[in-house]
């Protein structure tokens, strides 16, 4: 399995204890967009990485979002639209976490997992690596997704309160449930990780997947596979529709504590991609459309009833590229990659 | 190893994620003094272990400090200084870790452990037994500690602060450190786990050693090991002597993120039997016992020079009870100690 953690300008500290909670065995690709002007993040992030790569005697790959050689593979492997207008790669982690999945499948791994690097407790990115383990033990299908449901995902402010939902979660589970119970007639509430942004896939079924770009991302994934293989839109890809998706939520035991960066705000405009992708999903019905049009004016998304939700971004699925020519331009440059070497 | 987790009304829930951190294959020993009266908190302890031992196919021993059998067998087996007037075990940290360790050589574990029941994060308290055991790993001797110390134990106060070290440990580190200076020549700082509640004993060392009642219990423990294997002293065991005694201090990944009872009230009380254990030590000098009375004046813990701190109350070393009667009175009973017990 490789453990992907996207970084950007995270305090030093917190990316080692990450680091450091990744199993042995796991090979870690992190992929930084810090900044290099002025303070040059991305350095002290490599140093940090290759002096644990160092002590402990394993192996990782390091690389910057706008790397020049990278966005030249991708341009040349036909992936131009993860590209700028500069030519470098897009800012994001969704555009992070795609070329994370191209390099574990240039390191041929069998899965993938993504762990966020602003975790303060080394013992639950641990725990993740496991859950992710675990739910692939149990599948009986190589297709196979693991999402991580958080116990508690405690708020500090004069003391611990351990909240369990976050409102932004709460929202888009609902209407990802709406979408299940309209198609199939009987309500539920299965779906309880829409945003969940600790999950881990087997590489057949990460490179069958298109993503979205920004926010949707992860509630993207959801949609992509009930569109593709729920059985009520044509099946996209016969093999995996023969072996059939597996989809675990597992509920992890130690509490979510990380660093609180988003604001209200943020959290906010978290909730707006995640809506809009349920919408825009060919599953979604005018019952649905109509309710979620509702809540985005409750939530001051947008304004009137006439505005349409901006549709998310969708990039195509990985298995697209042109692999052997994406290893062959990289081919020199992996071992630059790596946390080890010289430069 | 044995586990043992000592509990005081502690919050069900943080309780719960205590006994999920300990690895299946350590026997867990449950040492509870909470209520009865009123609400009858043990029994609640004792169904929330049972399902989870139940779930989880484990064996786990449970026993309430006020047990009458348990005080019983004590008193029959020569260990009567453990017991209070009212006949029953006395109340305290410390003589619920005797009788664990007690209950231990009984199950013939090799390695006993101490995790306090106020952690919030499962993930640390998996971490702690993983240290235990790669300490006694390292080990060369059969008498071997190993001490935790924490990397971080935050404060939350408008957000976290991930402080290093708490201010009783600072001072009682640092007394424990001019003993071993003044006894050696050589001034040190290596002591760094005075006050450590997360440690872990080979029990044939844990049966040699004398204990402090209440708050000094962790500090005695230290002092006894350099009292009786020192070398400064006269031997007290021939056999640990020729072994030599390893004591290990290894550093916790995951910060120390626990339930925030003591006030700072309690927690200056909690100085005053530290260095006063130091004081009595008989590898004290005189240097240091005028440094620790300046210390506990300037605390404002003793009124002034004349005032000689308290000397905590020595428990005998747990291999002086009669083992086989302890045994012979308790074997019906154990069985009603286990965690999966009817009654």
């Amino acid at each position: 399995m490789a453990i992907v953690i996207p970084v950007k300008d995270e305090k030093l500290k917190l990316f080692e204890g990450v680091v450091s909670g990744v199993p042995h065995d796991c090979l870690l690709i992190v992929v930084s967009n810090s900044q290099r002007q002025r303070v040059d993040r991305f350095r002290m992030e490599k140093d940090a990485l290759a002096q644990y790569c160092h002590f402990t005697r394993r192996a990782a790959l390091i690389i910057h979002q706008k790397d020049e050689p990278l966005a030249e593979a991708l341009g040349e492997a036909g992936y131009t639209e993860l590209l700028g207008d500069d030519g470098l790669l897009k800012s994001g982690k969704s555009e992070a976490m795609i070329v994370a999945m191209i390099l574990a499948m240039v390191a041929r791994k069998n899965y993938i997992g993504f762990i966020d690097a602003d975790n303060y407790f080394p013992g639950s990115v641990l725990e993740y690596a496991r859950v992710y383990a675990a739910g692939f033990s149990l599948a009986t299908s190589p297709y196979t997704m693991v999402r991580i449901l958080w116990r508690y995902k405690p708020k500090i402010s004069a003391g611990l309160y351990f909240k369990k939902w976050g409102r932004v979660s709460e929202i888009s589970n609902r209407y990802m449930n709406s979408l299940i119970s309209s198609n199939t007639g009987f309500e539920t509430d299965i779906v309880r990780t829409s945003n969940a942004g600790e999950h881990a896939m087997s590489l057949r079924l990460a490179e069958l997947l298109p993503y979205a770009s920004g926010y949707a991302i992860e509630p993207q994934e959801l949609l992509s596979i009930f569109e593709a293989f729920g059985g009520v839109l044509p099946m996209a890809q016969t093999v995996a529709a023969r072996h059939g998706v597996e989809i675990f939520q597992i509920e992890s035991r130690n509490p979510h504590l990380h660093e609180e960066k988003g604001s209200r705000h943020l959290q906010e405009e978290m909730l707006l991609p995640a809506l809009s992708a349920i919408y825009h999903s060919a599953l979604s019905d005018k019952n649905i459309k109509t309710s979620i049009i509702k809540e985005l004016i409750t939530q001051e998304l947008i304004e009137d009833e006439k505005e349409i939700p901006p549709q998310p971004e969708l990039y195509k699925a990985p298995r697209s590229i042109d692999l052997p020519k994406f290893h062959e331009m990289m081919a020199d440059r992996l071992e630059a990659y790596s946390a080890l070497a010289v430069d």
